[in-house]
């Protein structure tokens, strides 16, 4: 594939990747410096947010590098003609922050411990699954029967993600406070629209007959998903720790004792 | 574009691009190192100018690159004949850091939570459709109407902010003590002041004819706000933040104490 953008095309792509390096690196200083306003007990959620916008930064600056090592500026507008672009960094990338995300959403609401491990079996296999079949559909002929193929057999567990989310889930939701069944119940709606950019990311090739607005279209759609659905639920299952933390009288004022009590037991 | 610049002017947004690095980074490390000297709940707008210090600090550090590589010195001058500079940068930067400054401000007068929400509402709001509108003209032609036209459009989210500021902020300062209320107000003129240096940037390539000339000015320009919108306005909001904790009765005397307490027992 020898790809051709303007100059207008190539830098919406590259500076829509550096924006979600910043985001991710400044997501990651964050969820360090606010650890301790969550209760120990519902700092696991918290660790895990830590871990995906730290997986995550780690990749947007390999695939940063890809992207401009992959364009030749001729004067006038970049030619693919470098290494070609590396698009096994997402699915990697994916491969470990889907299961850790969907995590964040069990662990943070301290359900009981066979119904936690359950659904974490469960979402795990269901993520990776998604993850690996969507691969070779990526990777194969915009037009070609087998991108359709592989987009639907991934769609199937996507789907039966979204049916633990919404109906299992909901059913354990019932013991929670009204506040965080508010809370989880607007993550859920979250999930639902910003999993879904990255079905249309996907399909751009095949809908798009451009190639060059297609690859643009792909990979800024990438970018919007990769920030709503890291930091940005990472931002609301924090909302939903602090709020399980105030419920269980946790006091973020008192937190300096608590964490020099904290430390004096490690 | 073919840009020649002399060393002196190249030299000059050279070196202000490293001097803005420099800033950013010594802000950086400040403010994780005297979070404690604020009373734990007041921290929130601590943790903000970090990340607004830590993403300009990335944000400078890819602008120097990019300055760098788009020049090439002839022996007397510099040419301007490698990739175009990213102007990009700054616009992302601006998006992601304009909004958290202006929060820092709203968190740190711990006004009530249907105040804090609906100032924080629409000063994100009007900051992200400033940048927005900028951005068209910022591209478009040094003496195009396109220019004129997208300057006006974003100024009026521009005086919107400082509306806010000034006029329904005014009204909230009530409720400060008289030490604070001096703080926020000192700290209000300087946002007046220094945020007028952008758009005076902004036009430098309207005003002034000698392309090299308006170059330099603009990228210096710019840098300056950065510097003094950034860790310095941080450096007010800490003085507010540590006021405020005074008044509190937070004693950052017996912080020391808890702090070698825990080195001894670690």
């Amino acid at each position: 594939m020898n790809l051709t953008l303007s100059e207008g095309q190539f830098n919406l792509v590259y500076n829509s990747f550096s924006f979600v390096i910043a985001s991710m690196g400044a997501a990651l200083i964050f969820f360090l410096l606010v650890r301790n306003r969550v209760a120990p007990r519902h700092r696991m959620a918290i660790t895990l947010s830590t871990l995906v916008v730290a997986i995550a930064l780690y990749h947007y600056l390999r695939i940063f590098d890809s992207w401009s090592a992959a364009f030749t500026y001729d004067g006038t507008q970049y030619v693919q003609d470098g290494e070609p672009f590396n698009e096994g960094y997402r699915y990697v990338d994916w491969l470990l922050t889907v299961p850790l995300l969907l995590a964040e959403l069990v662990v943070v609401l301290k359900l009981t411990k066979d119904k936690t491990r359950s659904l974490l079996v469960r979402l795990t296999v269901a993520a990776i699954a998604m993850i690996l079949l969507g691969w070779p559909g990526e990777v194969s002929d915009p037009d070609s029967t087998a991108r359709a193929v592989w987009f639907i057999a991934s769609m199937i567990p996507f789907l039966y993600i979204l049916y633990v989310l919404f109906g299992e889930l909901g059913k354990s939701l019932e013991r929670q406070s009204a506040t965080v069944r508010k809370l989880v119940d607007g993550l859920r709606y979250i999930v639902l629209v910003t999993w879904s950019i990255y079905p249309l990311a996907y399909l751009a090739p095949t809908f798009i007959d451009d190639e060059a607005t297609a690859e643009v279209a792909r990979q800024v759609g990438y970018a919007i998903g990769d920030v709503v659905a890291k930091p940005l639920f990472g931002l609301l299952v924090l909302g939903i720790a602090m709020a399980k933390s105030r419920e269980d009288g946790y006091a973020p004022a008192l937190d300096d004792a608590h964490d020099d009590a904290e430390l004096v037991r490690s």
